[in-house]
């Protein structure tokens, strides 16, 4: 599927919602398990996806806007987020990602882009030539990507708990590479 | 983890409200896509959860409350909703499911369970003995698996279009076997 910048920015909206009715009120313990060391829980999640609303998403966009392939993105730190969520209750940090959203999406908005200029060129640290759409359609995959995460880290407390179960519950033994 | 039986019921009570943020006014063709012929669409894991509502938890529980391991559990068609869903409208769909969750809950909650009960066993016709708190762990996780493979079909919808950033995003090559 091809993206339409309307189609991505309405699925991106949608993201601190689930996340919210996702997350809070959360039962006590839930909310720090992850599957192994080193793995983010789903307060980890959460902490990375309001770093990339400060640092990835936009600022990359507008670098491609602004400077093309001639600037490489800043390399963006998946684990920068530590002091972010420290000492934080979840609602707060759940209404921080939302404010920062709707933010992103006025300015996104403000860019006025044209399906025209989904192909204009940028350069990733790591991957190389990237375009203005790929970036879009990663930002949309990248928000289900760790939906999906909290999802399974969640789930896989109940691990054990399912007995027989488990056999017809595959989302217990996805690797945890596969966030 | 052990399972508790407050964190369960409200782990299951969130549910209505998850799938209601990911899938109302969700743009058109996002709703019916799938991985592959003959996997689950998002649509048809709606179908799919609603049938278990009617089907497949809470009349399991009060077998193994009445009968125990005696009678075994009717087998459940994971694909019987074919009927309930044909020429709904999703939020349809979503109310619907939102009425039969807090209807089993509340169903749940009459029958008065104390941590002691959850040792009760029942017989799965293909899983053999299991218990009631497996049971209910198991529909936590079952719901839970369920939101991640909808998000894992939406994003399969934009596999190509990320380009390059596919290395990063291992949601976009989970096998669909992975429920």
């Amino acid at each position: 599927m091809e993206i339409k910048l309307d189609q991505a920015a309405a699925l991106l909206a949608r993201t601190p919602a689930v996340l919210s009715e996702l997350l809070r009120d959360m039962p006590e313990g839930w909310l720090d398990c992850r599957e192994a060391p080193g793995t983010f829980s789903p307060m980890d999640v959460l902490g990375h996806l309001i770093y990339g609303e400060q640092l990835d998403w936009l600022p990359r966009m507008r670098i491609i806007l602004e400077q093309g392939e001639s600037r490489p993105f800043d390399p963006f730190d998946r684990v920068g987020f530590r002091s972010l969520i420290e000492g934080k209750r979840v609602e707060e940090l759940l209404k921080t990602f939302e404010t920062l959203r709707n933010d992103s999406l006025q300015a996104m908005s403000a860019l006025n882009l044209q399906p025209a200029m989904l192909g204009r060129a940028g350069t990733h640290p790591a991957l190389g030539t990237v375009t203005l759409g790929q970036l879009i359609a990663a930002w949309v995959v990248h928000d289900l990507g760790h939906l999906a995460q909290i999802e399974r880290v969640m789930a896989r407390q109940y691990r054990d708990a399912v007995g027989p179960w488990r056999a017809y519950l595959p989302i217990l033994d996805v690797s945890h590479a596969n966030s």
